[in-house]
This record gives structure tokens, sequence and C-alpha cells, in this order.
């Protein structure tokens, strides 16, 4: 049996796309409160898919959120003791947070979003169009204008970002033990997890993800269909691919920038994240190619796990996201391309017309004693059906994150700003469970020199070290 | 009606694939002859798809060709003034088109393949998987071996190569015409054509390709699905890209090889066709991503139209493939790609599954003073089943060419090798005419660089020339 939480506040939850309308019916398993006290806003006509809930007392609010309308919208709705879970996509985060800080309303998101028309401002360089960019600009504002004791407000904390954080610090407690790196005591602070990843030797962590889930319509070739937001994938396939770059990488890949402001953990590419490959591996999916999609997780893990000496930091992990979406999804984001990114008008997120497939969600760490290792959720259609009736697999992994954050933030209502790695990982992780159908840990002797075909010369490989990003990179 | 010709000999036809079976029915159409001396050689078992030609008297021989077993095979059902039709894949070529030339046999394929196992031998370097090397070795023949006017023997007259090579002809006396760059006289020799091409300006010809057939079958993760021979495009795709290098080009592409021997009218790169990609555009499916595949008509149609000078030359155009399969055939490649080239065991010819679709395939003419012209075949999958029932609008189109170079054969039967460009294009299309739905000649403004964002830097592209190859290529 799930403990529900003594919740005294209303919830007021954001957006009612593919990740709201699988949240809403998981939020009276966990709270206890009057489901009167829920409300939802959505610009968009979602009345059929809210019917049962409106049946059972929650009430949908259609309203498009702007600059001007926000803080009067959010003021109508929530105040002190309250919960905002913010699941739009195209909604400035941080206006949101600001006035939650003020307000004493706790806050929960799955992405830093801006306004969706910054996706289409030509005149914002790459480097703003970056998450590094986004978390330096929300950290800053967290500094400078949020108390460290305010309100709980938990970022990023979806699938990924969100419970693939938690993963990589499970995997690293396995590869230490496995290879006896382990520390005397477990780590508490970030300076003792980053020491425990620098043990292990761990040189490289994927989010590796491939989506097998596929559907009994045939996509149109003017028809854009993905597992969860159109808006959300394009707009980051858009942004430059974007990595955490390890201490151990010899050479930047083409095309690479470095950031010149702030910690320096990342490099971003001047090419889109949809155009940019690398291979990958999954257990039941084997070698992937994976697109390096700029992600929230990349920035926060990377950072986290950088191991100081003196103030200067000696080891640091590379880490991206190795995204293999459906083929559908894939054949989308190609067509979009070719019409130099111009969307089209009809958009599916696929559903109830799922035949079979499986979201394989981890993290793939490599160059430690083990080799490789994989730690994730194998969820297939199936289960995420029993789990959440009329839900896709993808949808139901982003729950796990969402109702996770939601709950704890719930319990420790005074925590401030906090990122995915600022929560106690086993903790959230056992909330989360529930959604994640099979949890797999997998070691490996793959690697991206594996099996790699010879025909033609490839002469930025490095043979003496199969962990350089060099190796990983599809380069044409 | 159309007017059969009168055939004395035997037609032994070699392949019963998605090509082969969709040839069979066409060739009572167009020859008058028994149907009883008509046979079909083919390793597998096609039993079901074969009775009907049974039943009509056809012969099926089950035999696997190999090179110790062919020319026995080949004797003992064909002999002088019999007709050869070659829609095998992984059967070489020159070996029956060898045995044709000294017997007396005419002889028509879609391909200059080689032995099957050439495309796993990995000790061959990039330079020998070309089709500028299988045209070199194979005219190498021809000229010592055969004579000029020894029985009629046409290589690869499928759609692409075959068709579209006259597509090519018809399209520039369209352009000439529209730009009042005709000649006086209309061209009858080679130099006479490359002369035309010359005076209109056509600096880049793409064979532009875009096959939207989709199937109400939700393609497997595991299975290889495609519209043709699952063999042939694999083997393609894993070729190095190749193009013929037209005179205006002012740089090469990264990673391109010049061929030191021979006309040296193509290049080739360091990379397989399958990864890479260029900008092209077709009428209905509009701008495209195309795979530069290896292809025979880039190396013969700009070889066919260089114009010399006292034997330099001094005009050629950029001439290659630009194609956008299905995305099932696209998603199935990649997947091929991610194992290294390890093939799966499912493979899958669209066909009675295709829901919709056409395949739209011809010739994108640019760098003229219409600017951009394509002209081709729109064979929509309705369309293509009318014209043969039971078959998919790729295979028909195959047929157009494999048709009429058999007919045409027959009537001239003494003009020794013939490569699709010395064939009267004219006479050709007529016979090929009704397997190509609608024929459609269209003029664009598009380019290379239009509508191209600018949120990424592109240093290598050259503004001054929309039609440097540089403009067209996806760098990544
Ligand atoms: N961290 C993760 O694992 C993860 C995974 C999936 C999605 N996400 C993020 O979650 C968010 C939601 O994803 P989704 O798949 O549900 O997206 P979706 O596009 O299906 O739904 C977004 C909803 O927001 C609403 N919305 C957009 N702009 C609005 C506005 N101005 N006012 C009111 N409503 C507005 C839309 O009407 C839509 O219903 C996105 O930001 C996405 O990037 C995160
Ligand atoms: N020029 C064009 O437009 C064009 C278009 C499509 C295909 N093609 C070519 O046409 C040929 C046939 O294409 P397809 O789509 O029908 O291919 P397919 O794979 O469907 O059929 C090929 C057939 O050849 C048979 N075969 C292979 N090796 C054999 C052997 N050793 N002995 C006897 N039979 C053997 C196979 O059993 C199969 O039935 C290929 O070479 C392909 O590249 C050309």
């Amino acid at each position: 049996m799930v403990e529900k939480v003594a919740f005294a506040g209303r919830i007021l939850m954001l957006g009612f796309g593919s990740v709201g309308q699988c949240t809403l019916p998981v939020i009276p398993r966990h709270f206890d409160m009057p489901v009167e006290r829920i409300s939802v806003i959505d610009a968009d006509d979602h009345e059929a898919q809210f019917a049962p809930f409106e049946a059972m007392g929650m009430r949908y609010l259609r309203v498009c959120l702007t600059p001007e309308n926000l803080e009067g919208m959010l003021a109508q709705h929530a105040g002190p003791g309250d919960l905002i879970i913010n699941l739009t996509a195209g909604v400035d985060a941080i206006s949101i947070m600001d006035w939650c800080q003020h307000r004493g309303v706790l806050y929960v998101d799955t992405s830093l979003e801006p306004w969706a028309e910054l996706y289409e401002d030509a005149s914002l360089p790459p480097w703003k169009r970056t998450h590094y960019e986004s978390h330096e600009v929300t950290r800053a504002r967290a500094r400078s204008h949020w108390r460290p004791d305010g309100p709980t407000c938990i970022v990023t904390h979806g699938a990924n970002p969100g419970m693939v954080n938690h993963f990589v610090k499970e995997a690293l407690l396995t590869i230490a033990e496995r290879t006896g790196t382990q520390p005397a005591s477990s780590p508490k602070t970030r300076a003792e997890w980053a020491a425990l990843a620098q043990g292990t030797g761990t040189k490289v962590i994927h989010i590796a993800e491939r989506d097998t889930q596929r559907s009994s319509i045939a996509k149109h070739p003017d028809e854009f269909v993905n597992t969860w937001s159109v808006l959300g994938y394009w707009g980051e396939a858009y942004y430059p691919a974007e990595l955490g770059w390890g201490s151990h990488e010899k050479m930047l890949p083409p095309k690479a920038q470095h950031f010149t402001h702030g910690p320096g953990n990342c490099i971003y590419m001047l090419q889109p994240g949809g155009q940019t490959l690398v291979r990958s591996w999954v257990p039941d999916g084997g070698p992937i190619y994976g697109f390096v999609i700029s992600h929230s997780e990349s920035v926060t893990l990377s950072d986290y796990f950088t191991a100081y000496d003196n103030g200067r930091p000696v080891y640091r992990p590379t880490v991206h996201y190795a995204y293999h979406p459906t083929t559908d999804a894939i054949a989308s984001l190609r067509e979009l391309m070719m019409r130099d990114w111009q969307p089209v008008e009809q958009e599916r997120i696929m559903q109830d017309d799922i035949v079979d497939g499986m979201d394989e969600l981890g993290v793939l760490l490599m160059g430690h004693g083990l080799g490789a290792y994989w730690y994730g959720s194998q969820l297939s259609i199936q289960e995420a059906r029993e789990i959440i009736p009329g839900q896709n697999a993808t949808a139901v992994q982003v729950v796990a994150g969402v109702i996770s954050a939601a709950v704890w933030a719930a319990r420790n209502p005074r925590r401030g700003y906090c990122e995915p790695e600022a929560l106690p990982h086993d903790e959230i992780l056992a909330i989360a469970r529930p959604y994640l159908g099979p949890m797999v840990g997998v070691e490996s002797d793959w690697t991206p020199l594996k099996d790699r075909t010879t025909m033609f010369p490839e002469p930025w490989l490095d043979r003496t070290d199969p962990w350089q990003f060099s190796n990983f990179l599809l380069r044409t």
C-alpha cells in the first residue's frame, strides 16, 4: 500500500497534455486531500479527456497563460501552502517559480521551459539556447532572489531529466560495490558523491534510451508523431547539441564551443541536437544511434559529479543524452528538418493506437571496472497501461518523476530551489518505483569501437581509449 | 493498343523477386510468342506467386546460380536468338553477359550486380565498390571481348538507372526550348547531347526521388522493410557515396577521392551512401533529404554529357542520386547501421499492405535559365495496382525500364553493349509510358539555400553560386 501524504493545501496543475493527463489520475493515489481542491489550467480544449476528473469534482480552466495574465491566474487558484505542478510546454518556468517563492507555494516541473516564442526567435545566439544557460539563469535567480529555506521548488523532475539523475547514483553504488571501490560510508554530500564517481573510474554517462513503441496507424508524411510533447521534442532537437564535458576527453569534437561564464562543465556544438548522433547501447534494444539532444541532466549531473582539488576541477564524467525515439518520431523529426524546421499542422501523440514496444530508459555508465553498466526502466506499453489505464510507457515514466517530486515537496516543504541531485535518491526511487516497470541493471562489454566496420577510414578514432567522445560521435 | 514484337526465341528470366514478379505478367503484353517459351530461374521458393504463370504454361526452375553452375544452367535454357532478362540481386552480371555475347543471346538487366559475396568482402577497398569501377570493368570487357555488332546487351535499364537517364534528355529538350538555347537540329550524337546540356547551362542533375508508400503493418524493430530488393538497397547503401563531378564545382567535399584511372568523371566519398545526405526537391514531396547512394546513372550520365574541347573536358554536370525511400526503409537502414551493417533475418517488401502513397521519381536539373526543373513519374500505389495488379509503384516503374529495353532489344538485336544513353530516348519512353503514371515537368525556384535556417553558422556555404555541392551536402 502506498502511504499517502496528508496535504492541507490545493493543487494547481498547469498543462494537461500527454504528461498532465497521465499525472492527474495518480495524484489521488498519493495525496490525502479532497479532490475538489485540485484544478487544472490548460490553453486547449481537453474536455473529453477531463470528463472523468470533472465528475470526481476537479476543475478545468481553459486559459492560455501569457506574460500578462500569468500572475493574476496563479493568484486566483493558488496561495501559501498550495502546490503548483507545471506540465506545460512553452510557459516560462522562472516566472512561475518566482511567483511561487514569494507567495509560499510549492513548485514542481519537468523542464525549464521558456515562453514558446523563444523557440522561434532567430535572433537568439545558439549559446542562449542551451540548458547550461537555462540553469545558469535559474540558479542566479535562486541565489539572488529566493531564500534557501523558501518553499520547496523542484525543477526538471520528470523521467529524464528527473528519474535518470537518481539512476546514476544507484548505478554508481552498484559499480562501486562490485568493483570494490566503495567508500567507507555511503556518500551524503555532493563532494562525497563526486568522489565516489571518481573512485569508480566512470568516464562517460549516457542517458541511453530506445523507445520501440509502434502504432497501428501508418504515419502520414505530413504528420508529426511522438510519444510525448511534439513541441517539446522539436524545440529540444533544434537546440544545439550539448554535453557535460569529461575530464578524460582529449579532443573537442568539430563545431564545439566552450561556455565563457559559469562553472564551464559543458560544451555545445554549432549544430542542432536533432542532427547530432552518437553510438550508444541499451540492454534490450542493443547498439543504438542516439540524438545528443540538449537536456538538463547533462548540465546538472556533470556539475554535481565534478570533483575538485583546491577549487580546481580534477574529475568530471562526460554526460549526455543518447535518444533513440520511436521510428515515427525519428521520421517526423527528419521531415521537420527537411522543411527547414517549419512545423506541420497535424500532430499525434501515440496512445491507444500503440500495438507494442517499450520505452527502455536508463543510464549507461562507462569506463569503470565493469566496462559498461546500464541501469534503468524497461517499461512496456502493456505494463504502462496496467499502471495507468490509457497511457503510454513514456508518459508513465515521466509521472514517476512528477509524483515522487510532488510527494517529497509536500513532505519537505521548506527546501527552496532543488535540482534533482539535491533530493535523496533512495527516498525518491521508493516513491517512483511502481511507475517504472522492471528496473534492470546489466553489465556489458559494449564499447563504441565494438564490431565497428572498418570499410571506411576513421582517423579520429582513439583506439587507446574507447571512451573518448570522438569514438561515439557519428561523423559524416 | 500496344504493338507487340514478334519474337521467335525463348525468354529466360533470372530472378523472381519484387521486380521479376512484376515484370513477368507484362511480357505477354509486348511479346508475340507462345508463353510456353518463357522460363524463370530463381533460388527461392516462390511457388505461390508463380502459380498463375505455371497455369499459363511458363516454367519455374528453382536453382541457386553459382559461379560453378551458371554457364551450364544458362546453356540448358537459352541459346542463339533467345533473350535473358536478369533480375537477380547478387548474381554476377558480367559472367552472364559474357556468356550471352558468345552464344548470340540478347541480354537486359537493371543493375551491374556482382556475386553477393562481394558485398560482404571486407578486403575490397572502397574504390572497388563503386559503380564507376563496375562500369570501367564492364566497358573494358566489352571493348576487348565483345563485338560492336554483337547481340544486343542492355545494362542498368530499370527505373533508375534506366528510365531516369532518358528523362534527362527529355528535360534538357524542354529547358532548351523554354530558354531559347536549343540547337538548330535535335541532337543525335553523344557530343551533340553534351553540347545541348552545356548550352542550357545545367550545372547539377539530381535523380530526385521520394517514396511515400506506407504500410498498414507497423514495422517491427527487427524487421527490414522496403519497396524493392532488401539486399539491393543495403548493398548500395553500404557502397561509398558516389557522384558525377561537375565542371562548375569549386571545392571537393570532405572525405572525397578522385579516381586515378579511366575518364575521371566521378568522385566518391570515404563514407557509405547510407550516411551521406543532400538537400533536394520533388514537386509533390517538397524539399527532401536524400541519400547520395552510389548508382550507375551518376556514372553514365555525367560521362555522356561531358563536352570536350580538343580532348579536354570543358563541361560536365554534377550528377547523383538523392533518394528519400519510404520512412520504413529509412528506419530499416538506420537500424542496420546501428548494428554495424549486420543484416536481420526478417525482411518484408511492402505490397498489398500498402495503404497509400506514391513513388515520385524524376530528375531535377538545376542551374539553367529556368532555375530548377523536375521531370519524372508520379506513380501512386492505386494507379500502379491498376497497371499491374498486386504490385507496388516502385516495381511498376522498374518494369517500365525492363520491358522497354527488352522490346527494343528484340527489335534491334545486333547493337552489342548498350548503356541506357545509347538507346533512342523517345522510342524507349513511348514503350515505357503506360507504366509511369502521370509524367510531370515542373519549374521551381527551389535552391539548396532557399529558406535555409541561419541559426548555426555554415561557413562552407557558397552564396555566390547556389549550385555548388557544398550547398547541398548535409554536414554534421
Ligand atoms: N523530464 C521529462 O522526462 C519530460 C518528459 C516529457 C515531457 N517533459 C516536459 O513536460 C512538459 C509537458 O510535456 P507534454 O508531453 O505533456 O506536452 P504536451 O505538448 O502534450 O502538453 C503541453 C500542454 O501545455 C499546454 N500549454 C502550452 N502552452 C500553454 C499556455 N501558454 N497556457 C496554458 N497551457 C499551455 C498545451 O495546451 C498542452 O496541453 C514539457 O515541458 C515537456 O518538455 C519532460
Ligand atoms: N534500376 C532500377 O531501377 C532497379 C530498381 C529496383 C531493383 N533493381 C535491381 O533489380 C534486381 C532485382 O531487384 P528486386 O527488387 O527484384 O530484388 P529481390 O531481392 O526482390 O529479388 C531478387 C531475386 O533474385 C534471386 N536470386 C538472388 N541470388 C540468386 C542466385 N544466386 N540464383 C538464383 N536466384 C537468385 C532471389 O531469390 C530473389 O528472388 C536487383 O539487382 C536490384 O538492384 C534495379
